[in-house]
């Protein structure tokens, strides 16, 4: 890996590392808005030529909604060839669950002279859950993404997937959602799948809300989408950033880097270090590790954004975290706690040996669905308050209107608004 | 206005009216795209060029900052005119800061078998806030905007402004600022002002979050940057309705459906009553107070959306409500309760006689930012939450970790992911 220790080289790195670029994406957007007006006009017969197109030939209309019966021989399948699996799936329910039901919010309420006034908080009511496919299963993006909407108390959940070629869903993502009670799936897929969920098809439920990760064309849709449905955070890149100092065990930094760099050839791998020592040997295991796995994309990251940062001190450090604003940001330091105060802009903290990403990725409790790409200085992790909408409520007493509508009147006067004026003059007369 | 009573009527009203258009604003989109590109390559060259070209000639580089001394001249000016308007956005500054305090969350923290699991809450370090200007003011706009800000803890408040054709602000708009205690104002407006905050330029700081209304070119750059900086919720063309039974008062609905009417012409207004007496009175003071008032903007929403719908019973009109999810709601009936505890989609819902949809636009102290256009389903109004970020922290004992890593390595394998396998492995190993 790149070990950048001069001033000069630290101070070049962070200027490029913190400009996103500013991308014109109005090819891609062009063929999607095309995708979704024609799933908005042609809805189920729109879905069935785009998953032919683009992911299995010859399904039809019947086979796009996914039977119970499916979902319970996947389970018995999973079940069959490991149990342990599903263990596992089930202990990362109860985690998940018990961080997520903390981020539990109440309504409230206040008496104020005679008058009530309150937030009111509401579950939404249809969510809709993307996660990717084809090839790939990832059970763990289906308890993540359904916990907390579960929590939050959505009544009804849909999950929609792309098929394979042989139109099948992975097994291990049908085991997850059968654990998380998942109440409609969908093996439909990409930018159709998104505007199905936002518009509603004859099969598909118009849904609140969009989330989990996708494709650029599934968060372009997403994007696009943005005001006509509510979504999750646009999810770029991600990163993971590492600060250690001559404590901390090279081979489990390089091992943590490197389970960042498996996930896209853009993954950024940061090491921030006190130490000289460590910042080599962290190059040294990552190379050898490199070689054992032989993983082109971990590879092509490593060699991309992979980077060492050597400072003076743990301070220089957390600064260049909170410039970065790492999506997952590992603390191994002696002093970890000093450092973690020192943070502010990070989607979640690691500290100490034994908390490396992917203990926070499976099992942990906090979701991994995270802010990637510096959005961390204002974005949030997903959480239950993504799942819920607030409603204001405000019952004036007489007595507090007489003493406020005069002041109402006022402010609505400079603005130029005397209808509103009007509402409370109405109201005065009338006293 | 309009009163539709009949089945089918009623039925067809309800089916147009939920329908959002899905617009391809592709043309504007285009012309917003070259203004930020502009502003992102030119900086503060390209917001006086567009300055100038769209607000007023002749503005040069050192008059976009608003001095201090112009702030205290116009909030002088504004007590010698008025005395009674500072006492107004005093007690309204008092009510909404209250109101927002009950918002404020704080971080948690559990210990489980040694482990710390937590949230942590920051507050965004710089925010902007869009108030539109040119021949309008609203104090109002910046004070409902800046106080959940405040609340939250945010450093730094920057607000955006146009200036009118004489390079001014309105005094009015400056008085709240100061009493808002707003960090910096610029005149600047339109999507160079988004841009100009989304990106920095040499005198606007870059900002994490941009909020507060503004015409189709702001509310386009804000989407199309969204991402790059966080926003607010999209906003569309507002909305009131009003749910009345025969002991309503018809003039104070008629004037609360006219307050909403003057916002816009596309403003909607609706009442749904159980009283074809109270339907017939309501659309005679609308049409008293229409004349009254000679108010264009008012008489075109009115004619084009205003609607009387006569319903058999509260369930039914609670049911209506649910499906507009309409901004503002207010319940006029003697049993409010009872249909408050049916209503899932509003933005804000104000309840008996002395609570007009103005008394929350200006005094009563819940946020008057809220959902428009059918969002109230999904989104909420401004708050103390959209002005803070969370972060998650991991801190895992090594008791928990070796219960819980063969379950996340199991997860880790049926995804494929080896190298975030080999990250938990390397550590048992050592154990």
């Amino acid at each position: 890996m790149r070990i950048l220790s001069s001033k000069q080289q630290i101070e070049n790195y962070i200027e490029t590392a913190k400009i996103r670029k500013w991308e014109n994406e109005e090819e891609i957007e062009q063929k999607v808005r095309r995708i979704i007006s024609d799933v908005k006009d042609k809805k189920d017969e729109a879905l069935l030529y785009y998953t032919r197109m683009f992911d299995c030939k010859g399904i039809c209309l019947n086979e796009l909604r996914v039977v119970q019966e499916e979902i319970e021989r996947a389970y018995f399948e999973c079940e069959k060839e490991d149990g342990d699996f599903i263990d596992a799936l089930n202990a990362a329910y109860k985690n998940i669950y018990e961080y997520h039901m903390r981020q539990k919010e109440e309504s409230w309420f206040y008496i104020k002279n005679g008058s009530l006034l309150g937030q009111i908080i509401m579950p939404l009511e249809k969510v809709g859950i993307y996660v990717p496919g084809g090839k790939g299963a990832y059970p763990s993006t289906v308890l993540m993404n359904s916990i907390p909407a579960k929590v939050a108390g959505v009544e009804k959940i849909i999950m929609v997937t792309p098929p394979d070629k042989n139109k099948s869903i992975s097994k291990y993502t049908l085991a997850a959602a059968k654990i998380c009670g998942i109440d409609e799936i969908y093996k439909v897929g990409g930018a159709q799948a998104v505007a199905a969920l936002a518009f509603g098809t004859q099969i598909i439920p118009k849904v609140d809300k969009i989330v989990g990760p996708g494709n650029i064309y599934v968060a372009t849709a997403k994007k696009l989408l943005f005001g006509y449905v509510d979504i999750d955070s646009v999810a770029g890149p991600s990163e993971v950033m590492v600060i250690a100092d001559e404590s901390a065990n090279p081979k489990y930094i390089a091992a943590d880097l490197l389970s960042q760099a498996e996930h896209d050839p853009m993954a950024r791998c940061i090491l921030v270090t006190t130490s000289l020592q460590v910042a080599q040997e962290v190059s040294e295991n990552v190379d050898k590790m490199l070689a054992r796995f032989e993983n082109s994309v971990a590879f092509e990251a490593i060699e991309k954004n992979g980077v060492i940062i050597v400072v003076d001190d743990l301070f220089e450090a957390a600064e260049i975290a909170n410039i970065i604003a790492p999506e997952h940001l590992e603390i191994c330091c002696n002093d970890a706690e000093k450092v973690l105060f020192k943070i502010r802009n990070a989607g979640a903290v690691f500290v100490g040996e034994y908390s490396p990403e992917p203990i926070g990725d499976y099992i942990a409790g906090p979701n991994h669905v995270l802010p990637t790409s510096g959005t961390a200085s204002f974005f949030s992790p997903l959480g239950v308050y993504d799942f819920v909408k607030r409603m204001s409520l405000i019952k004036y007493s007489k007595e507090q209107f007489l003493t406020d509508a005069p002041h109402a009147i006022n402010i609505a006067q400079k603005e130029g608004f005397l209808f509103h004026a009007n509402s409370l003059k109405v109201r005065l007369e009338d006293v």
